[in-house]
């Protein structure tokens, strides 16, 4: 399948607005992937995929969950299901097989520890893509193009502070992650 | 051993500012217990024993910590340790078999999900004791006084907010402990 056929099919799962959210996040994890040296057609077709299944409706991302391989304390919250389900999707209908391309996709909401940097990049990519407008931003923008793992940190911290003031479940794979991160970078001084 | 035993040989172990946060823990665990029908006598002795390997350091903890039987995650942070410690001598030391007791002491400063209420009130009354002065400490005194699940959920995201802005080490257990009182919280209206 060609980028623009993969886009095409991504396209007709979403609605407008959601399609141009991930036009963005195409757009950005293809500038990160380029920046920091990756291969930017992983990280633009991780992107294509990563949303194609944002708008199910909980009750079809619970039945669909049920049939594949989930990891543990994501049905604790049904939105989060989405990111496995694209996984799944992007080999059973996309036709890809690349282990690290649908661990991006898997954990692009949550993160987890030990991310690639392909992980990271969809992860990032996929909160500052143009579209975003939340205070710091551009400031995260910013430190994404130079240090990935602080961008992640930061961002973690940031969803992390966000679910609080909410009083909404925090996901402890992001805990984690965020820990794994601050870490190193505490180590690294 | 009476509680006057009990206290000496805390004394004993502790430095003078020490011992008193251990007096002001054991007066809000016994005010907690008597407000919310739990047991004062069980509470402040948990209260007496909770910091008991609170000053030894890190390597000492490290060292016994291999000894006992220590809840998964809880090396990550070394500190963390003297709460299985505590619980452990709680038995080899001062001879008190009581699991809900001991449970209280091994999880006074992480929590966990599905706390009893003796383990609610100790880990409030370390959070909450006359000694405490951080900003939010009397609301949270009189939040306690009516809503253990509320004070003990705020008390939670508190902590982690501070651990959150110094880029420190968040303890999944305590989050998962949160998400559990926030929806039982919220469900509850």
């Amino acid at each position: 399948m060609t980028e623009e056929e993969i886009r095409e099919r991504v396209k007709a799962a979403l609605s407008p607005q959601r399609f141009r959210h991930v036009e963005g996040v195409v757009e950005a994890a293809g500038a990160l992937a380029i920046q920091h040296g990756a291969d930017p057609v992983r990280a633009r077709t991780a992107a294509w995929i990563h949303d194609v299944a944002r708008e199910w409706p909980a009750e079809k991302l619970r039945s669909e969950a049920e049939r594949i391989e989930v990891p543990s304390g994501f049905a604790m919250v049904p939105v989060l299901l989405h990111g496995p389900i694209a996984a799944h999707l992007m080999r059973e209908e996309f036709g890809i097989e690349d282990k690290e391309m649908a661990d991006a996709v898997r954990y692009h909401t949550t993160g987890r520890p030990g991310m690639s940097m392909l992980e990271k990049i969809l992860y990032l990519a996929d909160a500052i893509e143009p579209g975003r407008t939340y205070p710091g931003v551009d400031e995260l923008r910013s430190i994404a193009a130079r240090d990935l793992d602080l961008a992640v940190a930061r961002a973690m911290d940031a969803g992390i502070e966000y679910l609080l003031r909410r009083h909404e479940p925090i996901f402890p794979l992001t805990v984690l992650a965020r820990n794994e991160l601050w870490e190193l970078i505490n180590r690294r001084g």
